[in-house]
């Protein structure tokens, strides 16, 4: 059946916008996590064009790894990619582009990824830690747009956190920003990273269940922190007490942050920050008590907005650095 | 009596050398403390060409002071001086170069001291907090030379902090960096700033002569820390707990600092810091236990070692801001 001179010329319309985008410099965004990879195409707006997600479980070793890192540029080959970006979930040596080490993927301890990457890829390669990718994400894109100082808190299993400053990720040989291993608890129970005391050891979600089950004299937790949200929203008085807790460590916390960097944002993010609506308010009880009121003055609370800020912050970062280079 | 023609070349070229500094581009940096205000002529390199020391007393009316830095000018007018800078004991607003209050000098919240100060002596004034100040005197010209990421505190009565993050103080909107009004212990006492449990109340000159009286079980502490570290020197026993438990504290605040900044160094000034040939091994070994292995890296502890910073930093602020300008 011939088409209409209309739907032809939508057509043709269609293949020179595609045409026009396989022209137009793009980056390939990594955002590599413990369950998920996913990654993307993005253009130099942070509009992700196209998109795959893999199940990590199989690419934790690094042959796997960079094999598909490899298969992923010849997929998108219509691209004109000029650099790749990767959000890693541990601690990376940013100068170098090299990991210290992944705290839940072992076997990538000081691995010279970049070096590695670049030389497989043959275009340029940036790596950094996931929670300073996200961040950059949410500032260019997403909650913070335009913002120049922000913070950025992952709220999870653990609290990952990354600092914007002066409009940049904060600088660092380190991906460094651990905003989670600051100690809140002289007196503090024993963390993860191997010191003591730190927030992360408040704030992290079995933590709040563990402390419901405590509360509620129950012989196991809930499952999820969402039960302890959705109790709280029905004002059971267990619930509430974890919330309150939550934030008079959170706002203690972030009260030091203020006084530090005076951010004009902070950021939730992370599954934790789904109760954001109820913690929020609490949240800024504690700060107004307990940080300088200059600090405060341009300061917005708010709920991350990006849904893939992993590969449009990986996208980002890797755009920019190749602009700095110039 | 006639002079030598040796004597006469030397007397030209001294007054050669004067003519070429008085020709040469200048900055006044102005420290100003709660006792006394140090004000000095500072050459492009950081070298101080002449000082004048006040006892601050008479200068805390705004009258008095402005009226005090025409007359510095007036005094100095041989110099080609291109800008003032400003080191100010209190919070203030970087941006605007306004007041937001000095703690321990009343009458000065909200005072637009930039706009004063830069139409009264018609030339640049940047202003910004004392520690800011001395922190960059110290990565410029001391301790911290050539360092692009550096913490600074001044042990003192209180605990003032500074942070040298892509080699120039943090940016904020306000002065910011209050390293001493970061929480510590969730359960700790009243703070000055209001909130409570800063690591200041823990490592402040009154807190550990307190501290020290209380061990030693005597009426009244004694007057000067520099006994406790003299003590301590001899091995006696109450005089280490209190520089343990002062390390203890510092040092697990600092591995939070550490894990957020990365600092290729920390720098340690005000009365305190004297005894940080005994503090310094402790403090080491809390940090190696509480902070991650790769932040720590790079770092060194140094004591400051500008005697002047306050005027050299005042002065390099000035600069630094004016060459941004163009």
């Amino acid at each position: 059946m011939k088409k209409s001179i209309l739907e032809r010329h939508r057509g043709e319309a269609h293949m020179e916008k595609i045409a026009h985008e396989h022209k137009a410099s793009v980056y390939l965004g990594i955002d590599w996590g413990g369950t998920y990879i996913k990654a993307g195409i993005v253009n130099s707006n942070g509009k992700i064009l196209k998109k795959i997600v893999y199940s990590s479980g199989s690419l934790r070793e690094r042959k796997a790894f960079i094999g598909e890192i490899k298969r992923l540029k010849e997929t998108f080959r219509k691209y004109n990619i000029k650099a790749v970006g990767v959000g890693a979930p541990g601690i990376i040596d940013v100068e170098r582009g090299s990991i210290y080490y992944l705290p839940n993927i072992p076997g990538w301890e000081n691995f010279p990824l970049k070096t590695i990457l670049t030389k497989e890829l043959k275009i340029p390669v940036f790596i950094d830690n996931d929670a300073n990718i996200f961040a950059l994400a949410e500032v260019r894109r997403g909650a913070g747009c335009g913002k120049r100082r922000a913070i950025f808190l992952t709220l999870g299993t653990g609290l990952g956190g990354a600092v914007i400053s002066d409009g940049k990720i904060l600088e660092g040989r380190t991906s460094a920003s651990e905003l989670g291993h600051v100690v809140i608890d002289i007196n503090g129970k024993h963390c993860g990273c191997g010191g003591s005391g730190c927030i992360e050891t408040f704030t992290g979600s079995n933590h709040l269940l563990e402390r419901y089950r405590q509360l509620k004299k129950m012989k196991t937790a809930p499952k999820e922190v969402k039960e302890i949200f959705d109790r709280a929203k029905a004002k059971q008085k267990e619930a509430l007490i974890v919330w309150k807790e939550f934030s008079a460590y959170l706002g203690k916390f972030l009260a030091g942050m203020v006084n530090i960097f005076n951010p004009q944002i902070i950021i939730f993010g992370g599954g934790v920050s789904g109760a954001f609506s109820l913690f929020g308010p609490f949240l800024w009880r504690v700060l107004k008590e307990q940080a300088m009121w200059p600090q405060l003055a341009d300061l917005k609370l708010v709920k991350a907005k990006l849904e893939d800020a992993g590969i449009i912050g990986a996208a980002l970062l890797a755009k920019e650095k190749l602009e700095e280079r110039k």
